[in-house]
């Protein structure tokens, strides 16, 4: 959508916003519809081709109007979480649309989403414990108890492990920045031995420091094997598997329990919206299910309906998906996955700049939208220039370590960016590059 | 705002949305200013007088975009919190004004509230405990470890427990629905000979089932004697609490180490937003401090500046303070309290309704919004009285159970309600109730 689109359609808005509210009182205050009612009023899967905004406004209207708050809310994220799994042709596993046991939600964030999976699977290992020895305390068991992850994982699932009150333990990554089988293997022998309790592991589709993927076809029959419950974070990457050449980096997902990745970070809808899915959604829902009094309803034990309260930290809730209504809809999948595409392209562009200055090194695999590089030479040497960057406020890079170097990451993430702005980038690196090394042979 | 004015104002944002993303090419990628640049730009508390749409889009301009979305997005919530403790003259050890300890945060739902600060007083007693007897396990601690409400809490306080892993025990209520400092004494003194360890107590004002309120005066001082976090949620009550004639009911906020409300609930704040503060920020910040390099920045270190990260469990965070702000200003302190007055008025005013009709009973002492009444006799009849009203979808009430009795709920919540609608839902009530009375005779 243009400017002067937006103009026209945000105007409509408001007044529909307007009118609504000037009308309310001649609106029923509850709906006439029943549970199930959205899924057969809208198409299977999202659209190709854009929609016109025409087509959503009216859709709006004739379809979420009459479900009011609830259960078009409910119904409508049930339904976008299908769309956006088939898009990255997940399993049908983690599906709602058939009478499956799966399902996708929508957290706030993808360390909502660890922590759910850490608390779900928790609660299983001990219910499975507990039955099998019922006078083992829940305190016992959790004393045991140790997940893991890559040593590259982002900081949410350690933090997740403190939250939940387990044990976590990072598994050294490859020379890739990969968690592989072997290195997993190794220390769950190692932890059993010892009289440890594995019960969890978060594996990463693209690191936070180096857009790195940990070995899922190794990592997952391990865990499938050993009963452990698979969590898989791919809270940046995971927008880039609509596209048919990169849906082999989701390769193994067929052995995870959980799967999450943020459309808000790459998929044009707007911040808060962490995509979820379980294989099987009663581990979610009945990890910490209450049902007082206030929050009964007619519909609770139909089995028709999902009680989205019980996936989640929170109570309340948001009608996040028709942020994903729309835009899925605006753009089609074909503009969708020209958006990553493009993204994509521009980080090889940067890549292949840096790689022509012998001055500087890439650091890790470009696979995506980040590219992380680095002058040759000291970690001091390289800190100064991303102070010299960040300084002069014409860009913005944000660093990370990469076993004991320092290095520079270039992330390709505006909805805007063309390759002018790549090379102005560049040229700017470079030239800040230029002074720090002649500071530094002073 | 009336319709009109909407129309205008909103219309007017549209623009000021694609006049911004047309010139964001002429932006800085970075601000200028340095932490602390924000309070002395705006006043110290909240206009008394509502201030004027222009005047909160010039500061728009002026105040909020040089400082992008970082520190204004932090430096504005931290204001607009204190600005509300002030609003409810909460004791000055929970504002961040000073330089003192406390601070405000603004959390998705008190679910959440209520989680991080049971977390915080987990982590809290855990390291007291090893740090009297380094060779206890966080297990072993926790085995034991006991938190306490009253049976009218909210099903979150429970769930809480459940997440965080440690029992959670309810203290029976006294006839008003309260909890009282001698039921939580004698469940200390039973659980601590039993070896059990008290660390933490939510009590509630304005529970959900009939809006009761505990009593701080008593079970604050008990919370302090016996070095428990007391953490209190007003999830809808506090609210009322900016008006003098209701603030009484915050007596004993002084003992408490954190307290929370939902400004979405009765504030006139969307969705969503629910403040909560704490006395010492350290303890809920450094619960589960995590500084990986790619979330390290220069200020970290520099006691200037506030990372609301690790006050929550999510890592990123939305610019709700803005709502805050908009509204607070826009209404102004008079309105605000003129608009709980009015709720409070209607509340009697049905209640009244409801007492001049021998048929009905009122179920609790009326003191906010919620009016809990029920037909005398038996569950069966309210049950179906109940039924009876959803069923006609002219309004909607939604039921709880107070002891054995099933009772009936009418919440004044509405930002457009009057007595006239408070009148025809009374008329609509006797209705079905003689319906159900009539058909219960044959």
């Amino acid at each position: 959508m243009n400017s002067s689109e937006f103009r026209r359609r945000g105007k409509e808005m408001v007044d529909y916003v307007a009118n609504y509210l000037e009308g309310i009182e001649g609106r029923q205050v509850y709906p006439d519809v029943e549970p199930g009612y959205l899924r057969p009023l809208i198409p299977a899967a999202a659209p190709q081709e854009p929609d016109t905004f025409e087509d959503i406004i009216n859709d709006i209207e004739k379809i979420i109007m009459p479900g009011a708050a609830s259960p078009a809310c409910t119904e409508l994220e049930t339904v976008m979480m299908d769309w956006l799994g088939k898009m990255l042709e997940l399993p049908e596993a983690f599906l709602a649309v058939k009478a499956g046991e799966g399902g996708g939600v929508i957290q706030g964030s993808a360390s909502e989403a660890t922590l759910m999976a850490l608390l779900a699977a928790r609660t299983k290992v001990i219910h499975r414990l507990q039955a099998e020895s019922p006078e083992l305390t829940q305190a016992a068991i959790m004393e045991n108890l140790v997940a893991y992850s890559s040593d590259q994982a982002h900081s949410s699932v350690e933090r997740a492990g403190l939250i939940g009150g387990v044990k976590l333990k990072a598994i050294p990554s490859d020379g890739n920045f990969a968690m592989r089988g072997s290195a997993l293997q190794e220390a769950l022998e190692r932890d059993k031995a010892a009289g440890l309790i594995p019960f969890f592991v978060a594996a990463t589709l693209g690191t936070t420091t180096c857009c790195s993927f940990d070995n899922l076809l190794e990592v997952g029959p391990i865990c499938n094997k050993e009963d452990l419950w698979l969590h898989i974070d791919a809270a940046y990457a995971g927008s880039a598997f609509i596209c048919p050449e990169f849906r082999h980096l989701l390769n193994g997902v067929e052995f995870a329990d959980s799967f999450n990745f943020n459309p808000h970070k790459w998929l044009l809808v707007n911040f808060d919206c962490s995509a979820m899915w379980v294989k099987k959604r009663a581990d979610l829902a009945n990890a910490f299910r209450l049902d007082p009094t206030y929050l009964k309803h007619s519909h609770q034990d139909s089995g028709f309906i999902t009680d989205y309260r019980h996936w989640q930290i929170p109570l309340g809730r948001r009608f996040r998906s028709l942020k994903m209504w729309f835009v899925f809809r605006m753009y089609g999948v074909k503009g969708l996955q020209a958006y990553i595409r493009k993204h994509v392209q521009l980080s090889h562009e940067f890549e292949s700049l840096v790689r022509q200055d012998p001055r500087f090194e890439i650091c890790a695999e470009v696979t995506l939208g980040l590219v992380c590089f680095r002058l040759k030479g000291s970690n001091k040497v390289n800190e100064a220039l991303l102070q010299r960057i960040n300084n002069a406020k014409k860009i913005h890079l944000v660093p990370c370590h990469l076993r004991d170097k320092f290095v520079l990451r270039f992330a390709i993430c505006s909805r805007t960016v063309e390759s002018v702005h790549v090379q102005v980038a560049w040229e700017h690196i470079k030239e800040m590059a230029a002074d720090v090394l002649q500071a530094e042979r002073k």
